[in-house]
């Protein structure tokens, strides 16, 4: 735990303005949690894992439908802490949201209970997962504008795009069910943008890939 | 002002917390405002008009698209202190949205500079504007989720439920254009799926009218 420290207090930015009585609440009990890619960390509403601070990797918050259908809000990467998954302490919070491992990831796990002893008396800790909160509100309000204003192909390119950069890659591999997961959209719609993207000669489809042939044409879409 | 201060401290609910220089630097700065419907309060990012406590009326909070798509994301009633008015305060808001007077409002206005100067020295004022803006968080979720998941069918019908039991009568006032705005549709789907309750004998269609004529049936859609 001791090479932790220098992490969480850099971490949590309201660690000096805390008691030692606190810190060491806290300190004893933080939790070292290790994600495989793919893992769910957070399930909607019977789940309230914790404060989750992200030592490596990359987690994906999304909302599910009824149905099954997934809209990705944001991803949270190194040195963000996730506070949505502790969100039965914040009482004006009432939607729930679903959290999954994107990579393998190394996670200190704050338990709901004892950061809500710790922010219910300290306002500096309630202030700092307050502000957390509304970081996402901001991200939220993102991913609602991409998905309601944008143009479909406007989207998928920079979806694509994206990907790429993330997987110093030419080749996507993701089959079209799990892109429409990712850009809040519907497997057909995806297929349908894709076969057009192919005969105007900006991708390759094969079964489960999508490579990109002219990255600067999708770019002009965007 | 006298038979407003009874409003104010019950509406800042941090009202307690104040000192009597903070309480009197608000008083000395609050100013009624009148709305008539239709009136647009605060127009995205280059407006930030102040913190709203709404004495009477309605304000509705939508963002709107480059090319004039509206949804909707929230509505505030008598006693609601609306926040994302005054969104230049809160340094972690990086998005903007409209307001509008949906019905004529009775308005004290606190100026954003003012509501800063106290809420960056007193952490109840602070507290408040973030639980505020938590609060409009939730509403957004709620928003989003009726808007990404649910089918259009029954999203329209409680839509037009909930304009009768508003408006106390069998017609609503409202263009296939305006209801487009306020469902967060385009006016031609919303269109053929009002001509779909008319071939159902739900709805009677009028140019500028749409008459109920089987509420029950359309409370059976939803």
């Amino acid at each position: 735990m001791e090479n932790n420290i220098d992490f969480i207090s850099k971490t949590l930015t309201f660690w000096d303005n805390l008691s030692k009585k606190e810190q060491d609440l806290i300190l004893n009990n933080i939790h070292y949690s290790n994600y495989k890619k793919g893992d769910n960390v957070h399930s909607g509403e019977n789940d309230c894992v914790g404060v989750l601070l992200i030592k490596s990797g990359e987690l994906r918050t999304y909302i599910l439908s009824e149905d099954g259908r997934e809209i990705t809000l944001y991803r949270l990467n190194e040195g963000d802490v996730c506070i949505l998954s502790a969100s039965c302490i914040l009482e004006n919070i009432t939607f729930d949201v679903h959290i999954d491992a994107e990579l393998d990831s190394e996670i200190l796990l704050i338990n709901s209970s004892i950061f809500k002893q710790v922010s219910s008396k300290n306002i500096y800790a309630e202030n700092f997962s307050y502000r957390l909160t509304i970081d996402r509100f901001s991200d939220v309000m993102w991913a609602m504008e991409q998905i309601l204003f944008m143009s479909f192909d406007k989207r998928l390119a920079i979806f694509l795009i994206d990907e790429l950069s993330r997987n110093h890659s030419n080749s996507i591999a993701l089959t079209h069910e799990q892109i429409a997961k990712y850009v809040g959209s519907a497997r057909e719609v995806v297929s349908r943008m894709l076969k057009y993207f192919q005969t105007e000669g900006l991708v390759k489809l094969s079964r489960g890939v999508v490579e990109i042939i002219d990255k600067k044409g999708l770019m002009k879409l965007i």
